[in-house]
């Protein structure tokens, strides 16, 4: 069995004005002063969980084994939806039962989130993410709760949207995420695209080149690369493809062979 | 006596851009490498006292006792305004003496801080985040400083703006946050509002019913709920009620019964 | 030999919307666990070394000695260019070989990366901030790595554009920052605007008396002061000099006396 290293990793959509993210530490660091919590990040678009999921599929692994990753893109709360964690051989994964982990369900346990017992009280109908995810989260990293007394084995909502469609030489996908510089990030995998000759990257009415690097094209030119999440991305370099090709998250993007 | 529990809370209206919260850091840990430095939230609007004051008191009840609160909204910042500490059950809270700390300040003990003994040399004109409250704050979390030796005692400047009126079967208020997301978040309490016979919200020439969860209304409409600061807020399922209404700080509010 | 603190502080122009700098905050806690991590600041303008400069220059001397300051304002990733760790009495600064250290370089030993030896595998071309500055980071706080086995002496790049020009009785410089407030930050040292006799402004069209405190004029005017990276900052009371003038990173700027 995996050990609790102590370390809470936080992905949320509650952007950073707010005391949200604050009070969520709080009520952690109430259950164990000595837990590490590591802010992964709070800018996913608001209840977007195709954005949430793709932030979490590309960088859990760089946490050590045994962290706790906390999720709340919870679009659902006030509803009947379910909290869950998730148990893999890296750690373990607390969130809303709506998809947004889809990325570890495949070689996970999983059990609902007995709420009557784990939760803060009173509990309110628009905060889960303090009342429950953060309790549940702190109580697991500091080996307080083990992974069999969250509550009963459950079978999780698993999220379709995020899928990519390979038809003969064509891969289609959709831009999942815009970076803070404008990078328009797909979720096209680089390594599928690398087995094109000479890929092309087509979206919003442009075909732009898949290179190997930015350094390759002159500042200001749209530019086709395998970014740090190992996906697809369109760029401008030293520039924002975003405002330049006027494209936002979903907009539909295809590689195909220029050979 | 309450101890020191190692944890500074940070509340500001700094922003992250900057490196101004990053420095008072820095200040703090060199004081004590071992403090837990936690933020809670630095995007209350620049220099306003209600929001500031809304967000402390919402938010400090969550931090375990022991705490130091340092918040630093602080538009008189070169003027004569004293700095301060306020003591009580639940720990320390150290602010400039402009209202603040209001929420606590019932039942605290106050001192104005000794600057010419406690801030960092040379003083700036514009940066006491950085130079008083930020080491007075470290000092007292590592226990290097008790409350007796802060400074004179001293009766400290109270907000007057943030209350509420109930007259008759009305109770009025405004709007004192707008969150991440643009619901509109007002100061009147929920348990107030639900003394009321089906309390129905009036804001920006708009009716709305107080509903129990955001999931009692479609995607895209208008709902009343009691939110996570357990105060009335108004919402857009899905959405900005902020856009939708126009409506921004400082807007209005009153809660009636409908029955 | 100063010892390592066993901390890192972390500027980067990544912003926090998304994961950036929580991967780069996960590799360095599965180097070390214990690693203490504070964001110096992310909100650095994309790609603007003057800016990321100015940010170092001002802030890194409130650290404690021994930290361990990881820059990552990167414009060349994907690039030739060097990785660099620079030794000075304070500490050791992780950043790329672009100018963006300039603030410390003259007194400094400086290596370059040995990035074979040194970085994650597969080495991405897109995010070195992940797999490079961030391992050889927590090396060198953790005490795992020594100054002298980064890899071989380096002469590294500098920068030319932050500097001021005084001739006669005038000092030339330029906005190098706008921070959260709307204050427009210049890089002419308060000092050098001190020896004028009643030093006045220009920037925008406008002139601005320096004076000692905000609190020396009205709301919503107009007021130049030091501010607390010391330099001559032009502010509007309680409101935003950029919004008023107009002006963004790069304008030009003069203090001359008035008497």
């Amino acid at each position: 069995m995996t050990q609790a290293a102590g370390i809470v990793s936080v992905l949320t959509d509650f952007g950073i004005r707010d005391p949200f993210v604050g009070v969520m530490k709080a009520v952690m660091l109430s259950i164990d002063r000595d837990l590490r919590l590591v802010d992964l990040a709070h800018g996913a678009r608001a209840q977007d969980l195709v954005e949430g999921e793709f932030f979490l599929s590309t960088s859990h692994r760089f946490f050590p084994t045994g962290t706790v990753h906390l999720v709340v893109v919870d679009p659902g709360v006030g509803t009947e939806r379910k909290a869950i964690v998730a148990q893999t051989s890296a750690g373990w994964f607390v969130a809303p039962d709506n998809g947004v982990l889809e990325c570890i369900l495949g070689d996970a346990r999983v059990r609902a989130v007995d709420v009557a017992r784990h939760a803060l009280t009173p509990l309110s109908r628009t905060f889960h993410g303090r009342d429950v995810f953060a309790p549940v989260a702190a109580r697991l990293a500091s080996g307080q709760l083990c992974f069999d007394d969250v509550g009963p084995e459950h079978g999780p909502v698993r999220l379709e949207s995020s899928s990519i469609d390979s038809a003969g030489d064509e891969i289609s996908g959709a831009v999942v995420s815009v970076d803070h510089f404008g990078n328009l990030i797909t979720n096209i995998p680089g390594v599928e695209a690398a087995r094109l000759a000479e890929p092309i990257v087509r979206l919003g009415g442009r075909e732009v080149a898949l290179r190997s690097t930015y350094g390759n094209v002159q500042s200001g030119t749209l530019v086709a690369v395998v970014n740090a999440y190992e996906t697809v991305e369109v760029a401008v370099r030293n520039g924002s493809a975003a405002a330049v090709l006027s494209l936002a998250h979903g907009a539909p993007v295809a590689v195909r062979s220029g050979a």
